[in-house]
């Protein structure tokens, strides 16, 4: 037996070794994590672009570094100084991430000392996929909102990757530690199971989580609310686009405004823009408020959002306890197979739509954008908005999900958004990565959305038709700028390339009054006094 | 607030008109689903390729049809008979579905009567993304081992489907009635917590559950023995294939008996095949008693292996209790995101590579292949199988997922697998299906595979390259014989075509000595005894 139980024995091992399973005690935490991991282990530190085990992470940054090194560390989000200090101190010496947004300077700085590693930089799922395959955690550190007696966990809003994690580790005979707010008697709901968690420790102050997703509407502009008339007018009413993910920015927080003012106008209510698999967005509460929404699923929670989706348990999936019940591998399931269309800004875009949101210098990585920006090629079934995008000809033909990515011309500062050559091509050179790391590549872009237009790539029938439809769309910049009249002209009649009056959309009506909410203020009245913004989002 | 909970409201109405959640007793469970269910509710029958909730369907079955009626029945496999009787009774009236095997005959008859409309047929995780969009359950009709006193539930190594059925329709104010074989004061382990699940009833009988994943070796034969060589040589070993699924069938229980004989020989232990999502497939067993296999990660478990994998608890993936944890949505990730090889034996394939497993009349469905069986585009980490693929070039490349298609040229009895065109596109048509139900489209194919040497599709510039290496190697049916000798020697010296000397194969090497095992009872032997083989699979 003990030939098939090498895993089994060394974590009964460590356990005895720590006088058992159960309570750490707050102090004693870097003695614990001293004793629990082995060198060379693989641990999986819960840390996304949300909550973060901090005070866990702050613990293994304190072990010694003589009793705990090599560790290959496994992490949604360098977000944190302590998660790099982990390698400065030669505590860990190798990580898989999937994104490292606030730290990547820093982080590419240490790839090129030779303080660090990197496996694979992966998206969010890809990561946790791995956790099954080839990286299954020997330790998993993650956090929670309160256990009870029995070490079952109770997530509230933020259930996010926990229950994925814990999974990986806990069936494969890995070490679960889990830090918690509070421990109490009764849980209001369990989210996981504490014959999966081996350790509870009441860390010193609630774990750390980002409001990541609010979008203050005090700074969208008129350019912005001009691309999401069009997007409303040429992309979600014309495939009657029900089912859909937004990424996070102020083009998207635009469209999500619109929606119960001039997507009202045109009568759209009901029939676009039903069902969402997205975080809690506060700015689309206007929405919500409005009828629009039938129900969200989400990723993750939004600091600030609890009570108000509290109060909609019929829109948001909630526990019998009333808060949010999130899942992030379940709405990335969700997004690629359940929905139509996924749409995103994007920074910088080449002449054949590949974008990426790498500047130079940053190791920034994926995140989750690339799970919801391609085309699912394992889709089946089928629906009308999907199938509005079959071009090809012939008995085996297959619709396609509408990716959809934003970008105005330049941005501030007159630096352009379309270029020759993304920035991340030369990164990816400098940084010896295999590929250059693409955000969304341009053969999976459907549509591209500007202030002067909209290109429908999906209709074109070469490359170089793209390519011709693209800098239709892309201004004075330097792809714009090879755009010939003659052509564009040619592509608009055949419908690959729409402006706004061909939308039926006026410029002169793209006005910051037609936004449903103007600052923040008016969505806290909009949600009735429900939602709380963090202090940073206030102004009065 | 009731504006905003009329979900939650229409819950607790429900559960009040039945006296309350809990257990319910045997003799009542057709009443208290009379009560529970109301007309046109969405209702998610368990119901996948293995285990089925059908003590639960047998009750919905003998509801009245004057009080229940209406019903849309998600299910992933339509297998039993009374999943159809509900509709014959106008207890349900609309199915949206991903499998119909056993069934399917029936189905389109039906169909074809107007006694049933079809929502979509989907993959089985599509079927349950949309769960989380626009098709959440009211009700959640699922299956377990066993309830503690709380209503925890333990699933045993058929977890399966049922912690996203139970998520999806917990969190949406839906109500979840588990049926279990019994009912016990303490759990082994807990599979999902009780406050996700509303009811209890002790089913009258084990749920059934179908040994699927079975493939007696006495059935291998040596046109299988060669393609399965090929394979190891020319795609395994040549990509250094560490991470993979295979599908279920001959061909691929074939390779996994050749691994410890055959591959042994080429020194590849350790070097091919170490990390695998796979149920427990009994023809693995020689090469994990071999030291082959490093981990695997199930969606389902499999009859008969349950004492195996309790006692090689290094390899897969068990619980505190010993055993099996399997998980279909978190192996699909894992296939999807996580591995570089899918391979599967299809029917038919027509000349572009796109193949089907539908023959005709049958609304068979897609099960799970599709999502293992096409290139994820929305993967970013690289590994060095997925990096081999690459073919384009400039700045902006990305890698590919093997997939590989296996095929005999002629089924027994002289039918062609090659055709001119498939009969998913005449069926498609029949049903009235808005697109042919394509089971893995030719272009995200990579390999194909038969008895006469392997096309590397993958590597083709254009369409009429990728027929020419088809035909190469589809023998003497009408596709093969447009095969012209000299272009399939030019392909041959460019390597998008290798016969088996190419890959340094011999034909008269595979013979059935070389497979581990040749039989059912060797596996047994192989496996200590541990493995207990089905009924229908002994013959000693």
């Amino acid at each position: 037996m003990s030939r098939w139980a090498k895993r089994r024995a060394d974590k009964e091992r460590r356990l005895t070794a720590v006088g058992g399973a159960g309570e750490i005690p707050r102090e004693r935490i870097v003695e614990t994590l001293q004793t629990l991991i082995a060198p060379g282990d693989r641990v999986a530190l819960e840390g996304n672009n949300q909550k973060q085990a901090d005070f866990l992470s702050r613990a293994l940054a304190e072990v010694d570094p003589s009793h705990v090194h090599d560790v290959h560390l496994l992490i949604s989000s360098i977000a944190r100084p302590e998660h790099l200090s982990l390698f400065e101190r030669g505590i860990a010496r190798r990580v898989d991430f999937s994104y490292a947004g606030p730290q990547s300077l820093r982080l590419a700085q240490m790839v090129e000392d030779g303080q660090l590693e990197i496996g694979a930089i992966h998206t969010y799922v890809e990561l946790y996929a791995r956790m099954f395959v080839d990286l299954t955690p020997q330790v998993a550190l993650v956090c929670a909102e309160m256990a009870d007696t029995e070490g079952n966990l109770y997530t509230g809003a933020n259930t996010e990757d926990t229950p994925t994690i814990v999974e990986a580790t806990a069936f494969r005979h890995g070490i679960v530690i889990a830090q918690v707010n509070e421990r109490v008697e009764k849980l209001p709901r369990v989210d996981i199971p504490g014959s999966w968690v081996d350790f509870i420790v009441v860390a010193d102050k609630p774990f750390a989580v980002e409001p990541l997703f609010t979008r203050d509407p005090r700074h969208i502009t008129e350019l912005q609310i001009l691309m999401a008339m069009m997007v409303i007018r040429g992309i979600y009413e014309r495939y009657k686009v029900t089912s859909l993910n937004h990424g996070i920015g102020f083009d998207t927080a635009a469209i999500e405004l619109l929606l119960p003012t001039y997507g009202e106008s045109l009568g759209l209510r009901g029939s676009i823009c039903t069902h969402w698999a997205l975080n809690p967005h506060p700015t689309l509460i206007p929405a919500i408020e409005s009828g629009w929404v039938e129900s969200v699923h989400c990723f993750g929670s939004e600091v600030g959002m609890e009570e108000y989706v509290r109060a909609r348990p019929d829109v948001f999936f909630t526990g019998r306890d009333g808060s949010l019940r999130s899942n992030r591998v379940l709405c990335q399931l969700a997004g690629q197979y359940g929905v139509d269309l996924f749409i995103g800004s994007t920074l910088q875009m080449d002449a054949d739509a590949n974008s990426s949101t790498v500047t130079s210098g940053r190791l920034a990585g994926f995140g989750g954008a690339p799970n919801m920006g391609h085309d699912p090629r394992g889709r089946r079934h089928a629906s009308p908005a999907w199938l509005q995008l079959i071009t090809g000809e012939g008995p085996i033909v297959r619709g396609r999900k509408l990716v959809v990515q934003l970008a105005e011309t330049f941005h501030k500062g007159g630096v352009p958004a379309f270029v020759e050559s993304l920035d991340a091509v030369e990164l990816g050179q400098k940084s010896g990565m295999p590929i250059a790391p693409v955000m969304i590549y341009g053969d999976d872009v459907s549509h591209v959305v500007t202030e002067e237009g909209i290109a429908y790539l999906y209709k074109s029938d070469s490359q170089e038709e793209r390519r011709a439809a693209l800098s239709a769309i892309a201004g004075v910049t330097a792809v714009g700028l090879r755009a010939d009249p003659k052509r564009t002209a040619q592509l608009q009649a055949r419908g690959l390339v729409a402006f706004p009056e061909d939308l039926g959309v006026r410029r002169s009506d793209a006005r910051r009054s037609l936004l449903a909410a103007r600052s923040i203020d008016d969505l806290v009245t909009w949600s009735g006094g429900l939602y709380a913004p963090p202090a940073r989002f206030r102004s009065w």
